[in-house]
């Protein structure tokens, strides 16, 4: 289990699929110097539940942890440095954020693909698949669902591995 | 990246998985002539740019397109002919069309599985997997869900190849 | 196709995926004293479809079918002895089921964890993937594909083989 040098690695998986889990491993692993970029902005107790319980679990071994929800493309240029790995927890939280925010999708997509063939540090993404339910009735989740999409194709893309994670278990689509 | 003659392809994702585009990839690079079947009825206006999007796509590339919602197997009859491809995008939409319809889909998907076996034409399917999130709350999408999956089951039963296409990346379930 | 002597089978997939007659094809083909596990309650006429559908297809093939909705692990206590396949089907409804009655999930799952590496019956579980649509609104929805994607990991932690079908089609997780 190691962190190829050839490009990002992309992490898909549902909710409660162990891919966030999975990713850690594979940084706790490389014996980098771990950075963690945390997406998430918490609404509400449940979100602010969830992230406190992720990094309680980070906690003491050793992670240096970011928040930056919206941002991410300029914070990954500010953190690039060989020796570094940074794990991106989530492209769909970032997704969530550019909406909110009104930014244009495709231009926020572009950057963060642009910036992909030259970092230096290890990447590795993390995102939820949530394209294989029901279409869903309310239009931006539709939106929200055709964008994290097309995000997924272009990380993908510019990965060197890409895994599908179910039930814990990883499933290598690329690499 | 070669389309099989021992039978159909039948190509599985979910929104914006890069499903669309991967079938039309194998066709253009089959050298056979280029039948595109949409199955979708354009009932709004994001339908109405989606599928009019979809057709820019193509067009220029040699592709012959046919619209049909409802009688799939007859039309695949009426092209059938060696030394093409026909590509079928999407089958979840024809399921809807069938039910909006009042039609009886166990008669439907029988007719569709029969003609498969004697096909001349080179037969590509797309389909959405839609069965992969939490139960719907209203029953037609339950009902929707329950004949996409039983048609899914008939298709890939009677198909050469299976792929479910995540983040663009195809991964062979079959063949 | 055989059911491996080094611990349980967790057999994952959609709605209408096939997953159940995989599973049930599995044990079928080894040649054991053949039990049945239903966990599902027949809340509405739907339901009660369902199960007298699936019963029927069972039988006559020499299934023992025992119903428990809640106490499953104590079931499977009771019914262990070699020579015996029981399947479960399915662990998503169990989980429905817990929550219904308001049970410590945590416990529960443990107690399950704890059972199987002694058990001496090949179990063989199913259960759906539910994490891989779009974030439901309602809390109890987010709160169940969240329980459902622990239950699944810790399964999958202490089995032999996982699947995931899709379209009737079994892919190795693991194993």
């Amino acid at each position: 289990m190691t962190i190829p040098n050839a490009g990002p690695v992309l992490v898909l998986g549902g909710a409660r699929s162990g891919k966030s889990s999975f990713a850690e491993r594979l940084v706790e692993a490389s014996g980098l110097a771990m950075h963690y970029v945390a997406t998430g902005r918490a609404y509400d107790e449940e979100m602010r539940d969830r992230i406190a319980r992720h990094q309680a679990a980070r906690q003491g071994k050793g992670w240096t942890t970011h928040e930056e929800p919206v941002e991410l493309s300029g914070l990954l240029r500010s953190l690039d440095s060989p020796g570094r790995a940074i794990l991106v927890d989530c492209l769909t939280l970032w997704v969530t954020n550019l909406m909110m925010e009104g930014r244009d999708m495709a231009a926020e997509f572009a950057a963060l693909a642009a910036l992909l063939p030259g970092m230096q540090a290890r990447l590795i993404f993390v995102s939820n698949e949530v394209g294989l339910g029901i279409v869903p009735e309310n239009r931006m989740a539709r939106d929200f669902r055709d964008h994290a999409g097309r995000l997924h194709q272009i990380v993908a893309e510019n990965s060197a591995e890409v895994y599908f994670v179910a039930a814990g278990l990883p499933l290598k689509m690329k690499g």
